[in-house]
């Protein structure tokens, strides 16, 4: 449909910053409103002669804008790339009959391999506002998604996005389906793995619902939002780099996705699965190591869900070409001390350095999961993968490759520490009986973490550990006053977030 | 949790429309954002000496606001009943508790009682962002609802919103399941009802997913926006009126749904039987007659799905302490010749003066209609609803009815006529075989309905009409020639809307 030249206004920077959802701001009398019908919430299509985005009208009174000016909230300025006193065209958006699809599956229709693309499509695209993307990972949580389903998800996601390819015949990786407080291993497998030679080109995301991700946690010990070329550049010179996956793009309708997932605070095994693998085609991999820590408090809890997640993880894996190995792993309890992004990553430098106080159970666990990948890559003998590993984290190979690969990703950092921290101490005598790691998650999302990333809490004990009345069970971390007080609150209303058990 | 008492901003009017979002505008670094940790998109308590909203931040950057002010959208404003000048305190919401039921609703897990009652007291306190209202409903249709969680719903609909008690024992009430366009009897309903002296305080909604609403086409006959005590004044002088539901917060919560329902264009049975029998139990209503039209492109598509529905409403009426009489009808074609509010308000006019054009359909329609109501509440013997009603409509009582209504509601008006045409022919010669009604609304709404009163559809023919090539089928009407081009174009793409089958 054509549009008279006149369709048109100048675009104005508001300096209004929306987070990602794209938002136009006109008069209600301006000549576009009134030639096309447009009022408050209208979905707009905004085209330069760069780009075309759809977003949602504000409708404003006066005093912000001229007639001819059309506002644009940070996010819109951005996927535009607009420049100021640039012209735009606003028109009605085309019907995005791939929500025909969607409401489809909410009444409980399988979708078609092609309807999945095109939904995925008109997503990277833009043209499903948050209330869209919302019925979608609903629909999809209540109606269960079919292997095919998952598949077609799966390899739709990878094919909107960029896909990297390596000069490397082998390319491995490891991935935690996460839900386990403080269970940071990536840094210290990929380093372990890239000093035994084996390529591992890891990106990582940022937390979903929990209060740090890979990226998050490994941002405060360098830079993590590289461009391509910068991360080519690291993995050819190390072996291995930890990067945000987000910033080049490897299956962006993922983080479209996971924005609203996490306002939800909804995680589902079809996206979940989707999510993982997608990136992992994506990123050039070939043989991925995932962990599935299943615990009463983990995302996981029962070992029949860990099993099932397992099995789902290596079919739908053979039918996009990786070759998974899921290992489920205890997650009775957090992993390490630090929850929170500059907490664990001091747990990180610890057990990578051998500090003689680093986390046990953290090291242990790196170990197991970078000598599966070793054998998985035949980098040493199978049943010798554990050794091998070990032998290079005591020895400070580990830990110069992961200063290296710190310095090659553009220097390393000190994670910064907390402003405002409170201590909670044991009511009486007795034995640690409970950790709810899902509570203690939410208190240091409560206090802060992701967002700040010096927030969060650092775990004193563990489970059977004897305490005091009085001793210090952990610390909590925040940045505001408001936050710390807020988390306490928290806090004060679930008491028996850790359950100590009198001695008897 | 107790705030300082400098958590503190002044409150200003942006004059910027967000529709029903409540929005509130800060600089990134005033003191409230940086001591609570806030940023763009975050979820805010705002409370003021007389009320408490949660609210959507935007981070302004500069030139706006002082560090000392914040923003409100329209919506947010008219929700905290602000003045200017007034301070607020800010605050993080508490969790909202009743989400973790929706999501167990979306792993399959059914409401209890007392979970839908806290949702939709949540979701009446305006806590709930609208993804988390589009993870509701697409769980509710998904999921299905059981008859109690169906009757909890409606209950729940009910407790949380005003409820209207009347002088009279018996209250009578009609109601469309809607889906049927140009199917605008409840003005013709009323008017005869009333005129036979049976009470019907009739409280209607404007469109949810079709060009128009009760309340749309009546607002363009007289003002609909009736407080409670206009709203009396009209029932007891003249036994009967057509006002907005909404006005007089009946089920408050439905309105909030309605938007998301509208903006996803999802329906299901459950939302619809409790959105329908809340309204009509706040009402105060005790005898309602519910039409459910069945047809291919009607929303309801086959007489067992009409049944279904049918026996649905009667059970839920039931348990809420409704008398509820359902009547299936045929919904094989549009009613009437209208489609949108003042094309079918100006055949419910000629329907009830007895213009000798009026649509017959539309006019057999409303009689059947009334006169089961008037058997229903004893006004007259079984089997003579129908010559009763008849006799009322064709000695002008009805008319006088619906003239002395619309001049108690406020004064009656002429509908308003588009300023944009365009007229759709036959493209040869033959007979109706086949008309889409759904398309139709579709190109209703995308030419302006219900929006601009003025646009939408005339239908000139109708399932049998004989047409010569060149003869007129339909008129697309509009206000503004984007929308007009805009349904135009989907005319374009949709040309089998009217089947015309070549006459033999």
């Amino acid at each position: 449909m054509d549009h008279a030249p006149d369709n048109s206004l100048v675009l104005k920077r508001m300096g209004i910053d929306t987070h990602q959802e794209p938002i136009v701001y006109m008069q209600a009398d301006c000549h576009v409103c009134r030639s096309e019908g447009f009022s408050a919430q209208s979905r707009v299509r905004v085209t330069t002669d760069r780009a075309s985005i759809i977003a949602t009208l504000n409708v404003v009174r006066d005093g912000f804008l001229e007639l001819v000016e059309a506002g644009l909230s940070e996010a819109a300025w951005r996927l535009l790339d607009a420049a100021p006193g640039q012209q735009a065209t606003f028109s009605h958006p085309r019907t995005v009959e791939s929500l025909g699809s969607v409401r489809a599956k909410i009444f409980g229709h399988a979708f078609h391999e092609s309807e999945l693309l095109v939904i995925l499509q008109d997503m990277a695209a833009g043209r499903y506002a948050d209330i869209d993307l919302s019925a979608f990972l609903t629909a999809c949580a209540a109606g269960g998604m079919s292997l095919d389903e998952i598949v077609w998800l799966t390899r739709g996601m990878v094919q909107v996005g960029e896909r990297l390819t390596w000069n490397h015949a082998l390319v491995a990786d490891k991935h935690c389906v996460g839900g386990l407080p403080g269970n940071r291993t990536t840094p210290i497998v990929v380093s372990i793995v890239a000093a035994a030679g084996v390529c591992i080109p890891k990106t990582s995301s940022r937390a979903i619902t929990s209060p740090a991700g890979t990226a998050d946690a490994m941002e405060t010990l360098a830079p993590v939002d590289l461009d391509l070329v910068s991360m080519r550049r690291v993995v050819e010179r190390e072996g291995g780099c930890v990067v945000w996956g987000g910033a080049i793009r490897l299956s962006p309708v993922d983080d479209v996705l996971i924005r609203v997932e996490r306002a939800l605070d909804l995680d589902s095994d079809a996206q979940l699965v989707a999510s993982v693998l997608s990136k992992k085609v994506a990123a050039g991999s070939t043989h991925v190591v995932i962990d599935i820590p299943v615990g009463p408090t983990a995302k996981v809890r029962t070992a029949d869900a860990g099993g099932a997640l397992a099995r789902l993880l290596e079919r739908v894996g053979r039918e996009v070409g990786l070759i998974v190995r899921p290992i489920v792993t205890d997650g009775s309890q957090p992993v390490g001390r630090g929850i929170g992004p500059a907490l664990e990553a001091r747990d990180v430098v610890a057990v990578t350095r051998g500090d003689r106080d680093a986390p046990g159970d953290l090291r242990d666990r790196a170990v197991m999961l970078a000598g599966e990948i070793l054998e998985l890559a035949g980098a040493c003998a199978t049943g010798e993968g554990n050794a091998s590993a070990r032998a290079i984290l005591e020895d400070g190979r580990a830990w110069r490759k992961l200063q290296a690969i710190c310095e090659a990703q553009g220097g390393m950092r000190t994670p910064p520490a907390s402003s405002q921290r409170f201590e909670m101490t044991a009511s009486g005598n007795g034995v640690i009986a409970g950790i709810d790691s899902r509570r203690l998650a939410r208190a240091a999302k409560l206090a802060g973490a992701p967002a700040d990333v010096a927030a969060g809490i650092d775990l004193h004990v563990r489970l059977g550990t004897r305490v005091d009345a009085g001793q210090p069970l952990f610390t909590l971390h925040a940045e505001s006053p408001g936050e710390l007080a807020y988390a306490r609150e928290y806090l004060t209303e679930h008491p028996d977030i850790i359950v100590v058990r009198a001695a008897p």
